[in-house]
Parts: structure tokens; C-alpha cells; sequence
């Protein structure tokens, strides 16, 4: 049926009719219900498959504060105090929202707490200091002018991902809902019986959405519960005594709370991992895999379909690691907020089928008086749209209160379109790679484990310190290059995974693990990478790629990149190369490129060529090493023309301009695609003007083409 | 006699007349010849001192081809070069003007020079590489994409400084002055017979004005004859293997090309000096003053004058280092850039006078058809002048060659009441101190041998990367502070000097000598100052102070400065401290404040005020800590608004907001110095335009006043 299907709607009790007309409309062949909502038993037989949100950590007060040893923990550092004389008092709570968490002082808290002086980076030994419960302070025999951390560990009493919804929906008289955590015994016990008690009690669900697993993303709000700290990756609250127990006796090792605490960087994304670190990540990713397997094993034997969101609890199932795939999951679903994000979603492997859930949420964030809600839905579909033209996921959906969307008769028209157009390109693309240019690989601390996340700080959300980076990212997800993630590791375990790769891409700040810091100062790696470009390969250094002030060098692989930053050390040499140059990575450029946040001062050597430079910073420019060649883009922050360039510059570094005119649109605003396998190519306009250009099929013939605002126009091959 | 004197005057055998007519307007005592100038005999009972130039280390090829062995030599570093295979070809020369420098290989290279596998940071044994003189180029058993760097020393067969001038003045057909080794036995010996000579040949020189003595700052020239690498405090032109084995000796441990190549950053004042560079500094000064107390001696035996001027071969001498006071001179000059160039001659100690040789100097590239130089003069006059006012030179100069300048009559006319100027303001002022608002103490890992020079490479010369930077100490030299440069040795070794300071000031870029990298973990500095500002001193941050990734910051000093630098670690913590305040500090604002080069991602913490932030980056904050208060400032280009700026900061970094009434001009382009000791104050205009302002004597009391231009209006108490 061409107007049905691969579409989730949202429900509630309160919209049962709007439900069905919109279904209908929308062509939705699935119903869920949402955090906040009910699903309204009649609509159990209206011919859709039916979602059930199904939270394992929450929702059951009763099971939480029965077991309040079992309740969910995470490790937070206080602030930094300075010690004015021989005794400091530290109060733990200070900063933190006093409902949602409380220290766990049930556990011996001289083993799992930790009093670190930071001045000199030494652990105060238990003995120096004590904790008064009542005042909530830890009191230290302290250095006067020394600074002090205490690391603890805290009970989650109210689920952040439900107190985030409480107050963005300003919900009154709502009872925290308190977390537990299921991989202690009891609860997990429980768990297993909770949840075939829940299927049995709701037999016309077809699918458990699981929303998520076990353990939340770093998430803490403060004493005005405004957020805190965000880490869509951040592994701090899927610890406890048990859980760490455990890990010492994989790991062979004592655990410290420093493991977690990382001095107050709570081993975010931008750190380069440590080693314990990443052992903490394995042993999470197995336990994680083993008792979400026991789960979905339940819903398979009462033939239940079990769908992961890839969101809230999902710390430890990461979906593009191994263990993943022992899970035995149906379907995964998460928010698409932009092209890396969609394919966050549909590079996972091992998993029947994905969905992504479109954006806007039905929230008042929104939805209402004078917002703009199909605004949003624009950008968010043509957005995505370039991604699934390169990696389709195999449904999209929605989420929150429909009756605050039926208000918005535009936004229900607008979506109506998505959905069809949604379905169109499926059909045409489904089962098959599209035509690839290049092989492209991103390279950084992380390799596969964050691909298409890294720069990623909370879930898509723009940070002013990494759009410039980010938007490299964001290009690749909707470009016709086969795209992989990298490890430094990866390239240590086996240097022959750079004979599939054509082009390198090194992107990020200095000394963070997107761009590798020391690991540039390992010769195994920076040998071969220099290799690779030597023999013909092409790099691309983005922002301080390379970058770890070491032997004379910030960027390490400076002789690969012809550029340096200075940091006053070179001041001393005169720079005579500033002069700017046409070149063919530049050529549709119609303006000032936006090279994102200026701040770096880079120049160029003696040999490379300078593309853009400005008031005597570099922004652009190119390298010749050996046979390869390398381009320095100081940043790129995404937008069309910026897309454009950098595929300019891909093609250029593996010296392979003469085949631009493949698969190509001469206007930068609409891109071609081409489904060998199936027989089709599109033109798509990414923009909300009509464009004309110039398509240029695979062999090179062209044709001109006007298109309308966002149209995707399909022919035959 | 009011209208003569402290006035030097340069000639040449073709402008007698004008050095008469001109020595008798500008009030001139004193005539000087310069290089590529000689002194006319006719001149030797015009009524002045008169000064030669005198070379210690060139002017003699006759000497230097003779003695081969003895030409000076200086420490090099090429280009980095990766291997492409086992083999590696260096081009010693590469990037070098050829005539100026040729490599040593009369001594042992083996034990002299040094390659280095860049990759590793080892040093290539001398099994492993040859020198293949014919080609010029060192070769080397490689590992294969490894970067490669040799280190060798290389005899400097052009004086750097005659080069200089010979292309700036375009001079044909000279002959390349060549250098000898004052330090070497036998030119050592000859040196002392030379000036003998040459004093006893030129009976009616009063004053040798020695340009200088042994060993050029850092100055090499690329095959272009274009300045290739410049350091006016660089040491690698003061080496050979005779000084040192010398060094060894003395040190103790054997010496290693690499501690002055330093990864080719050539130990630049940027870079946080290592111990044995110390050590090498130290073991000069105590040499180079030896023999340049053996050349004044020799003066002073003739009954003349020994003066020194603080430029090219001055490396060694120090002036505000122990050893120089040994000397024994009688007066120092150098060139006049600013106000901090000024202090850098004006606070020298252990001499009888000291002289400042005002820009611009008589050279073609400002003397030309075109050229504007009293607009030059008028810059150079009025930037000297505030910092006179803080500590005047003893004498003014001119330099270069007058026929140039008596084609600009109304330059002539300036300088004549420049002239006059100084000698009443000199008048006004000697033998004071005058009145210090605030000790300062500014501090870095060069403490007084780099005062008023740090931020500094070329004399004077403007930088986009320091500019912001150098800007505090500009302000600081006009400043009514009593200023002093510390290091953090001088902490360490003596705690109590801080209690003689009021405020600390730490300007610069992270991990550089300047703002003190490392230094900050050192709990001794770190728990020293932060005792300081608790006990209520002032501490103002500048650039990226206390700077040094680890134990969870990267301003070591964040609890004191109120503010971090967001490298990325702390983007998943929420920042909600944006808002800007009206202060104190910035009562005096025009319009929007000048912060220089932008590019650092600061943000302020919880309890810190910001002053100015703008789009998510603070540019100023203040915080308090204890009984103390910090003032972040992101940088401060020198202006005469800015100036105020830091002036109100340090106030009230103390805590002495009331009393800002103290001579004090509520116009910030009018300042007020007071000499109490001499019962003299003046109010001076910086600018060349009039100024009206309220004047605000010692006791608070005030009047208004209107200034002309540039005027300065002295009063009595
Ligand atoms: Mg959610
Ligand atoms: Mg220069
Ligand atoms: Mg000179």
C-alpha cells in the first residue's frame, strides 16, 4: 500500500479520535504512547502495531523504596575549595538539586569516596578526614592553599530523564519517580518478573519500546534544577559498590573513584580515554549485553517484538560495538536532531529495523501560541533527509502529546508530506549501497564506538566550541563517501585497514580525543600515517589536528599538513607565505567562506599553499607529501557551500579532480544520488527556494534541472 | 645652562656644518658616529663629548682570515625532514643566506653537532650519519617516516648587523664584515692590543661607545637575504666548542648541542627555560663580564669613557643580572622603542648615566621622498615621555645619518623642542623618585633579567600574537607603580618578597615562560600566591595566567581568578554566569573595550562578577578569594583608555577604590605624576590634540585644567 506504513504516531487517552484520523492521514502503521501518557486500550485493533514505552528503572516507587540498597547510583565530585588553614569543610550537596540526589552513606564510604588534593594530585588518606551526616559536610585535615575535591557516591532518587519532563512540562504534584538498578541482584530479579507481569497485563502491545535499559546518561541538575552537567555519553551514573565489585575482579585491579571522577571531567567524550577507563566501558558493555539479552529473550517467548530507544538509560549498550549484536534486539529507535544523528541511527547493524523519531517533540517547548512548529519540522526533515539518502533508517515517527500537534493544522499538513515523501524514497533506495565516491575515514580516540557522535555533547544540541568541527561531521552523513570511524588502537591492531581507506580526516581541538593529542607522539601511528599519505593517500586536518607540543612540533604531522600553529614559540621565524590562492577545493565558492570560530593563529610552511588566509592566520590551505596530499581547513562549520568544499577537498586530496563531473549537481544547494543496484538516481534541493543547476549523470553526460523548494526528483538508470 | 645638554648628536666627515648648526639648536654635548658613518676630525673641539663607535667583534677582516679558528660561531637547526626510506639527505644549508653563514667542520662534528630523530625525540648515534662536505649534506641510516633535524655549528662570516644595514641602506660593493671571537685566546689577546690602538689613534675620543661586546643576539637570513629568525635575547650566536668545553667544566655535566637548539625554538624567551639554558645564561654573564671589565679598564686607564649600547652583540651582559654591575661602565644607550623599551634602559643600575636613543632612526626606509618622520618623532617622543616621567634616562640621542635628516626642516625644528623638553622635565625630576600609587610585581619564569622585555622577540617590534599582551607592560611603564619583575624561583627561594608587593600581575599565553606553565603545579608557588591574595593582595590574570592543564584545570589558579578556559573538558557542564556588570574598574569607558586578538573560550564561575562578556567568551570578570581580589582581563592592547583600565584594576585589586582621587586627571589622556622629594608635580597630555580635565592634587584637592597638545605643565608644592 503506497500511503501506508514505516510511520510511528503518538497517542493518549484524551486523542482517540485524532489519533485515528491522523493515522490515517499520516499513513502510520504503528501507535506508541509517551513518557507522561497513556495508550487507550481502544485503539488496540485500529490496525496498527502498538508500541509500549517500558521503563525498567522506574515507575514502580513501591519496588524503590522497598529496596533503597538497591537504588540507583552515580559518582559527582564536588567543586574545588581551597583550604585556608589546617582543617576544610566540604559540603557535599553544594551546586546539586537536593531531590534528586542524596550521598549513598550506606556503603563504607572510605572505600568507595575519595578526598583528592588537587594542588598536588594526591589521594588524602582516610584517615584525614570524616563526614558529618548531619551537616552533609566532609571535614579534611588539610595543606593550607590546597585544593580539595570529595568524590561520592549519591542514590538517584528521582530519575533525571523524569524530573527533565516534569519541569520542562511544569507538571505539579508529580511523585519523583525513583530509580533502581538492575543489575543487583534483587531488582534484577524483580525485573525479569516485572516485566512478563507487564506483558501479560497488556497483551495487545506488539512491541516493548524499552526507554532504555539500565543506566542513564550523565545528567545532574543544580539547586534551581537547571541543568547541571549533560553527557549523552557519560558513563557516571552506571556505578555502584556491586557493579564495581564485580569490575575489579575482570579487571584484575583495585577500582578508584578517580576511574569516574576523572578530576571533575567525568571522562566526557574530549578526554583521551584511560585505559581504565575504557575497561570500565567493556565490562559495562558485556554486563549491560547479557541481562538486556534476558529482557528481549522474555518479550521473543511471548512473541513480542523488544525495540531499544537510544536514549535516557542507554549507557552500555552501545550499538556499534559487538556485544550489541548478542542482544538479539528487533528495532532501534532514537531522536533525529540532524544528518549525524540519523545515521547514528541507521549505521547500526544487527537490528531488524530502525526508526527515527522525528523532530519537533510534541512539547510546549513548542507547540505553542506563535511557535513555529513546522518550521522546525522543515529544517528537521531536510536535514535528515540527506542522511537517509545515503543510509535510509526503515521508519520514522513522532513523539509526545498529539493533542498539543492536531492544534497546528499546518505542522499535521506538513507532516502528512514528510511521511509520503518518506515512503517514496524508501521504496527507491531500500536494500541497496548508493554509489560511494570515496572511502573516508574519520580518526580519532574513539574509532567506531562514537561514530557520527563525536563533538557530541548532549544529543545534537549546537555548543558554540565545536559547531566548527561538528559541521565536517554533518556534511559527511549526507555525502556520497563511504564513511568510517577510526581508532588510533584500530591502527596499532592492524595498519592494513588503511589500505581501504582513500582520504584521513583528523578533526578537533588540540590534546582532546577527537583529534588524538599524544597519541600523535606514538611513531608506530604517526609513521603510518604519514605512510599512507606518502603513498598516495589523502589527509584532511581539521581545526588543530595532530596537535601535542612535543619535539619542535604542535601539529606533529606538520610536514603532512604544511601548516603550524604558534603558540609564541616560532615567533621568533619570519612567515612569508600568506599569499592566497585560487584552487579547485575553492572553486564554487561564491563568497566569504565561514570557517566557524576564528581563535587559532595558524601559518603556513615554506611549501604549502595558502588557499585563505586573513590578517595573518591561515583558514585554508594545501600540502604535497610524497605522492598523497594533505588540505588544513581551520574549521567548517555546516552549511551547503561548506559541504561543497569539503567534498572539493576530499576529491582534491586523492587527486582525483577530473572525475568531479560524476554524480554531480553544478549548484551546491541540490545534490544528486545515485542506487546503482536498484536503477534509480535523485536530485534533491536542499534548500526552501527553487534552484536550478546543471546534473551530471555517472558517465559524466549532463542535463539541466529546475526544482522546486525541497523537492527530490527520482529517475531511472 | 638651561638650554644645552643631554643631547647626542650623530655626524658624518660630509655634514660638518649641519652638526654644528643643529648641535647648537637641539643643545647637544655630545657627537657620535655610527656604522657606515665616520667621525670628521674637524669636529674634535666643537665643545661636545665626543663617542666612537667601537666594534669589538668585526671591522678587522685582516684579523679574521688570519684566524680562521677564531671566527664566531653560532648554533643552527634545520628544517624538519621525514624519511622516506632507510636513507635521508639533509642539506645543511637549506634556508640560509649562503655567504653569511658556512658549517664548522674544522671542529669535531661528531662531539658538536647533533641529529635527531624528530619522531622519537632520540638523538641519532654518530654511527648513523656522515657529512658529506661536498654536498653539503648530512646523511642518515632512517627509519622510514621519521622526521629527521641536524644541529650544527656554523662560523658566521657576515656579521648579522652589518648585513642588516648593508641591504636596508642598499649599500654596493662592501665588503662583508666578518666576526671574531673576543672569548678565543688569541683574539682575546689581540682585542685588548686593538683598543689600545685604536684608543691612543683617536686621542679625541671621549667615550667608546662599545656596539657592543662579544656575542650578537640571534639573527640569521635566508637565501633571499630576507631576516630568516630574530631573537634579541637569543643566546645561539654565543657559542663555540672553545666556550663550551669552558661551560662544561664549570657546570659539570657535559654540554649537548640540543640545550641550545632546544627542538629548533632556539630556548626563546617564550619557551619556560630549562635548567641547563640557565645555566648556560648564567656561565656567560659571568664570562662576558669578565672581559668586558678588562675593555673598560683599559678605557678608564686612557681616561675615557666606556659605554655600552644595549643592541646587537649585547648578549652575555645582562644589565639587570649581579654580573653587571662588575663591569664597571660608565654609561649604557639603547634604542628607544616605547615606554617599555625606555624603563629597559632607565632602571639599568651600576652605571653613572644612561641615554635613550630616540626613533626614528636616520635611515632611508623613513628619510625618504614621502616619508613622514616628525610623525614618527612625535610617536616615539610622547610614548618615551611617560615613561620618563616614571624614571627618566640620563641623556637623549639621535643615530643613523644626519644629511638625511636635514632635508626635513620642520623634523629639525621638532627635535629641537623635543630636546628642550627633556632637559626641563630632567631638570624637574632628578634624583626623585617620584610618588608610587601600588608595588607591582609582575610574574614569570624570567623575573628581573627580562624586565620590561618580556613579551618581547625584536626590539620593540609589534606582534600580533603578543601585542595584547605586551600592552600591560606599556601601560605599566608610565604607570605611578613602583614595578617589579619576579620569577618564580624568587618565590621559592624567599617567600617574604611577596610581602612587599600589593598586586601580582600573570600575562600570558598558556605554557610559556610569560604566564609560567608548569611553575603553577608546583605547590609551593601555587599555595604562595593564593596565600597572598587571601591575605588580601591583588592578583590580575591577563591572556591565559596560571595556565597548565592538570588536576582538573587548566587555570591552576581558577578558585582565585574566578574563571577557566573552556578547552572542551567542561562543555557538558552548564554555564549560566554571562551577564555584565558596571564596576569600578570600568567607570572610565568610552565605548567598547579594545581585548586585542580574539580566540580564547573563557567563562566565568559561579561567585565571579563579569565585567564584559560577549557572545559566550568573558573578556573581563573580577572574583574575590579570602581578604583578596583577582581581575581577569583577556588581553589589553596598549591605549591610553586601556591604560586607566589596569590602573583602576590594580586599585581596586587592593581594595583602594577611595582613594583614586590622589593625582589623578579625570581625563585618561591626562596624567599626573608628583615628585614630592623635589615639591614638583606635572600634568602632562598624552595625545595631539587639546585636553580639558579635572586635576586632583595629593590631598584630594582639585582643579580644572585645559591642555594644548602634547603640553605638559609642570607645578610647584
Ligand atoms: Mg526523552
Ligand atoms: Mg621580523
Ligand atoms: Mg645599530
Amino acid at each position: 500500500e503506497q500511503n501506508k506504513g514505516r510511520v510511528t504516531i503518538p497517542t493518549d487517552i484524551d486523542v482517540i479520535a485524532d489519533t485515528l484520523e491522523l493515522s490515517r492521514r499520516w499513513g502510520a502503521d504503528a501507535v506508541r504512547d509517551c513518557d507522561g501518557t497513556d495508550f487507550p486500550v481502544e485503539l488496540k485493533d485500529a490496525g496498527m502495531k502498538v508500541y509500549s514505552t517500558y521503563y525498567t528503572t522506574r515507575k514502580d516507587n513501591a519496588w524503590a523504596k522497598a529496596n533503597p540498597d538497591e537504588i540507583q547510583q552515580m559518582y559527582v565530585m564536588t567543586p574545588f575549595y581551597t583550604a585556608a588553614d589546617t582543617t576544610l569543610r566540604i559540603r557535599l550537596m553544594k551546586g546539586l538539586y537536593p531531590d534528586m540526589l542524596t550521598p549513598n552513606v550506606r556503603d563504607d564510604i572510605r572505600r568507595w569516596w575519595e578526598v583528592i588534593d588537587r594542588t598536588t594530585g594526591e589521594v588524602v588518606p582516610v584517615s584525614d578526614w570524616s563526614y558529618e551526616e548531619e551537616a552533609g559536610e566532609v571535614v579534611i585535615n588539610s595543606v593550607p592553599f590546597h585544593d580539595y575535591t570529595v568524590s561520592f557516591l549519591a542514590y538517584i532518587l528521582w530519575d533525571p530523564v523524569h524530573m527533565y519532563n516534569a519541569v520542562v512540562n511544569d507538571w505539579k504534584d508529580v511523585e519523583h519517580q525513583m530509580t533502581f538498578d538492575v543489575r543487583q541482584p534483587k531488582t534484577h530479579d524483580y525485573t525479569m518478573k516485572r516485566l512478563r507481569k507487564f506483558i501479560e497485563e497488556h497483551p495487545y502491545v506488539n512491541v516493548l519500546r524499552f526507554t532504555t535499559f539500565f543506566h542513564q546518561f550523565t545528567l545532574m541538575f543544580d539547586e534551581l534544577a537547571r541543568e547541571k552537567y549533560v553527557e549523552w555519553y557519560g558513563y557516571s551514573a552506571s556505578v555502584s559498590p556491586y557493579i564495581l565489585e564485580q569490575f575489579e575482579k575482570e579487571a584484575g585491579y583495585p577500582f578508584r573513584p578517580e576511574y569516574i571522577i576523572d578530576q571533575g571531567y567525568y571522562n566526557n567524550q574530549y578526554r583521551i580515554p584511560t585505559k581504565q577507563y575504557r575497561d570500565f566501558q567493556a565490562f559495562q558493555r558485556r554486563e549491560v549485553a547479557k541481562i538486556a539479552k534476558e529482557m528481549v529473550d522474555i518479550c521473543h517467548e511471548y512473541g513480542k517484538e523488544a525495540m531499544m530507544f537510544l536514549g535516557d538509560h542507554w549507557i552500555g549498550m552501545e550499538p556499534f560495538m559487538d556485544e550489541f549484536k548478542t542482544v538479539g534486539l528487533d528495532a532501534v529507535v532514537g531522536s533525529v536532531g540532524n544528518g549525524a544523528t540519523l545515521r547514528l541511527i541507521s549505521d547500526i547493524e544487527g537490528v531488524k529495523y530502525t526508526e527515527g523519531r522525528l523532530l519537533p517533540y510534541f512539547f510546549p517547548d513548542t507547540f505553542h501560541e506563535g511557535g513555529d512548529p513546522v518550521k522546525e519540522a522543515k529544517f528537521n526533515w531536510v536535514t535528515a533527509r540527506r542522511a537517509i539518502l545515503r543510509k535510509p533508517i526503515d521508519r520514522i515517527g513522532y513523539g509526545g502529546y498529539l493533542k498539543l500537534a492536531v492544534q497546528f493544522p499546518d505542522f499535521v499538513d506538513y507532516v502528512e508530506s514528510v511521511c509520503a515523501e518518506f515512503r517514496e524514497l524508501y521504496e527507491n533506495i531500500k536494500g541497496t549501497t548508493p554509489y560511494c565516491v570515496k572511502r573516508v575515514a574519520v580518526l580519532n580516540c574513539w574509532g567506531k564506538m562514537r561514530a557520527w557522535g563525536t563533538h557530541m555533547v548532549h544529543h545534537a544540541i549546537y555548543f558554540k566550541q565545536n559547531y566548527s568541527y561538528e559541521g565536517i561531521i554533518e556534511a559527511l552523513s549526507g555525502a556520497p563517501f563511504d564513511v568510517k570511524f577510526i581508532s588510533f588502537d584500530d591502527i596499532l591492531e592492524n595498519k592494513d585497514i588503511l589500505k581501504d581507506i582513500d582520504v584521513i580526516i583528523n578533526v578537533g581541538d588540540a590534546d582532546t580525543a577527537q583529534s588524538g593529542g599524544e597519541w600523535w607522539c606514538n611513531p608506530e601511528i604517526s609513521s603510518a600515517i604519514k605512510e599512507f599519505v606518502y603513498r598516495g593517500g589523502g589527509f584532511i586536518g581539521v581545526g588543530e589536528p595532530t596537535a601535542h607540543q612535543a619535539n619542535g612540533h604542535f601539529f606533529q604531522l606538520a610536514n603532512v599538513l604544511g601548516v603550524e600553529e604558534e603558540r609564541d614559540f616560532t615567533l621568533g621565524y619570519d612567515k612569508y607565505n600568506w599569499e592566497n590562492h585560487d584552487h579547485f577545493i575553492t572553486e564554487d565558492v561564491k563568497g566569504e567562506i565561514d570557517f566557524g570560530e576564528p581563535g587559532k593563529f595558524i601559518y603556513a610552511l615554506e611549501d604549502a599553499k595558502v588557499l585563505v588566509s586573513r590578517e595573518q592566520r591561515v583558514y585554508l590551505a594545501v600540502n604535497e607529501f610524497g605522492e598523497g596530499r594533505s588540505v588544513y581547513i581551520s574549521g567548517l562549520p555546516y552549511s551547503f557551500e561548506n559541504s561543497r568544499l569539503l567534498y572539493r577537498a576530499i576529491l582534491w586530496s586523492t587527486g582525483d579532480e577530473e572525475n568531479i563531473h560524476k554524480w554531480f549537481s553544478s549548484n551546491y544547494n541540490v545534490e544528486v544520488h545515485a542506487y546503482i543496484k536498484n536503477k534509480k538516481y535523485c536530485v534533491v534541493n536542499n534548500t526552501y527556494e527553487p534552484q536550478t543547476t546543471t546534473v551530471y549523470r555517472g558517465d559524466g553526460s549532463s542535463f539541466g534541472l529546475e526544482l522546486e523548494a525541497n523537492q527530490i526528483v527520482w529517475y531511472e538508470l
